[in-house]
């Protein structure tokens, strides 16, 4: 029988996707699953994205344009310009999801071998993403206690070698909603301008920032950083369309952007309805994000205060995006996030967390650890604190 | 300034796509363009998905399953059993494309430096995928003199080295429109085997076959070939829905699917709104295909009368798909369609098609040849071709 390839054997599950079935199995028990292990929100798309699909005049379901619709590329740069971010049309290539974005970037900046530092814990599918583009991840590490901010420069100087090619943030972070300040972004911009490297951001969650006080700051907006910068966006978060697939690269550096180019050729377009709604969404009233920001924040204090209640757990506030690392007064989050699953229930619900270990690339690290996404609204949100907090005494009675 | 990667730029550049700036230029020149470059037929897509999107009732477009529906998965599964391909739903990932479908069937069967034997001329992006998963393409080179036949399998053995892990077919084949016979499948069958290879069969153009006298023969049906084949499939020409993205990676080889699986978790989830019309397709009347095939048929038969007229023009009839390969009495298809587009008209009218050293892997060959794809209206075929025909005079009387 032929054999899978290394990189197939070596390609991480995801953290957040591998207890589906054990969620499949506790629903068929007929227990009622909350879902805190995954960014999907359960906030309304705006209805001028789905009507726009809905009243579609498709007759032939054409590929588009490999770089995405001109109309849609044209009002993106509209809409980054207007949120201060200098963005032209030809900086942009629509993308399936900030998923191939990310792909298209290593692609067109790293070859097998090559080593991209992230801080971490991080979104754990940066690891399939280096994993798929032949990549090592050299993770270094921020820490719970920080509230996970940049780790000192220091740190990330002992780690570049002559394989190095890029630092990859995701700002505001997933899984810890960290925001990195503009200081922080400057000391970044500085080290990749000294070693020569590339600055990958991942911008997705730019929106989702709940203090007035904070305010993001994108590596688009650095001056002198156009070589080095190259910003992944999407659309999935920002208006609730994380099914569409459609996300961009944003680069001012043309031979990155020629590369991505190529790869974007090779995969044909990307999804045509898609994109319509993507497009159609930047129409979306400024109220819709008001009202999304509210209840975000919202939920977001009320999950803090309610998991800060519980003893034995210990939680850095995000100041951004819609996670949380909380760590529990447990040995091993992957053992206890499937036995909340396969064997408890209260009342016949019970939750359902992503383990951190997978977020991190340094073995034994975070695996007293959980990624909580605030995607759910409040009373189920306090309702999922209020079992967790059962289920960690009964876990550590067993 | 940062360097892209040498990944990046050995990435091919599309042949059917690299042209498409100079066909803008055509095209501001207020000259019609005869798109015979690209596969983007221009039949109506069904009306049963085209209208499952209309009357979705989605409120918040969410992720699906990383593997695509699995409403849509089942009903795919009872298709392809009704089609005579014994399909479990077990044996299929939804993907974003054909496209994605290669990557990952790539990505789970080959490490960098790995070998893949492809008869070419073969599909241009088998090129960008091959590059972007770090994997050498090794040609063996069938010819126009035999229609493009399967290269005797001597040929293949004679290229077969520790490093080759998979053979790939396109059947029927883009660019040569050739259909493998069940003869030809089983002689494949039995050097996989004998050598421990996948075999990989594009299997996209399945139900565009044109002579009574032909049938596909898929690699799905070879027994004893459950660990070696798979197959790779797309609704983009099946239902005219290009735009759509939607394809999926079919193996009963369970470790491959497992690897397939994580490359989808991965990227999350194929696109939602695409899935809905992809399932709603498989409800198509058979009377769609009918027409369909009866107006493929008669494109075929009406190009290749066409080109057959001009002096100097060679082509293989084709069996499936809906290209041909045609050599022209020039020396340089490159430059011969770059001054198509720029520097020829015949009543402000020009044709657009594909050089076709790009569906070839070995340098030089094929310099004469152009691939044309029948996706257009007989009339529009006829003048193609008559515009074709009066160019090639021209140009070289240049």
């Amino acid at each position: 029988m032929p054999k899978v390839s290394n990189k197939g054997k070596q390609m991480p599950e995801s953290p957040i996707r591998k207890l589906v079935p054990y969620s499949e199995i506790a629903k068929k028990k007929g227990h009622k699953v909350y879902h805190l292990n995954i960014g999907q929100p359960d906030i309304k798309t705006p209805d001028v994205a789905l009507n726009a699909i809905k009243n579609n005049h498709i007759k032939v379901l054409e590929y588009s344009h490999s770089a995405g619709f001109e109309s849609y590329r044209t009002k993106l740069s509209d809409y980054y310009k207007t949120h201060g971010l200098p963005v032209d049309v030809a900086d942009i290539i629509i993308t399936t999801g900030g998923s191939e974005a990310l792909l298209f970037a290593m692609g067109s900046t790293m070859d097998q071998g090559d080593e991209i530092i992230i801080p971490e814990p991080f979104y754990a599918n940066y690891n399939g993403f280096s994993t798929a583009s032949g990549v090592n991840v050299v993770p270094v590490i921020s820490t719970i206690d920080t509230g996970f901010a940049l780790p000192p420069i220091a740190d990330f100087e002992k780690l570049i070698t002559p394989k190095t090619k890029a630092i990859l943030i995701c700002n505001p972070g997933n899984p810890t909603g960290y925001l990195y300040s503009k200081e922080e972004i400057m000391q970044l911009a500085d080290i990749v301008k000294k070693h020569d490297l590339f600055l990958i951001a991942d911008e997705v969650y730019r929106e989702f920032i709940y203090d007035a006080s904070e305010s993001h700051f994108s590596v688009m907006n650095v001056p002198g950083l156009e070589d080095h910068a190259i910003m992944i966006d999407s659309v999935s978060k920002r208006y609730s369309m994380c099914g569409a697939r459609i996300g961009c690269i944003v680069s001012k550096n043309k031979e990155v952007m020629a590369a991505a180019m190529k790869f974007a050729q090779a995969r044909l377009s990307p999804p045509t309805f898609a994109q319509i709604a993507s497009e159609a969404a930047l129409d979306t009233p400024k109220s819709y994000f008001d009202e999304v920001i509210t209840e975000y924040k919202d939920r977001r204090d009320t999950l803090i205060a309610e998991l800060q209640k519980i003893e034995g757990v210990k939680v850095a506030t995000p100041k951004g995006a819609f996670y949380c690392i909380a760590q529990l007064p447990i040995d091993n989050a992957d053992d206890f996030a499937q036995w909340l699953l396969e064997s408890y229930a209260l009342e016949n619900e019970t939750v359902m967390v992503a383990p951190a270990a997978g977020f991190y690339s340094t073995p034994g690290v975070g695996l007293n650890e959980v990624r909580i996404a605030y995607v759910l609204k409040k009373e189920d949100l306090i309702r999922s604190v209020q079992i967790l907090k059962e289920a960690l005494k009964a876990y550590n009675n067993k």
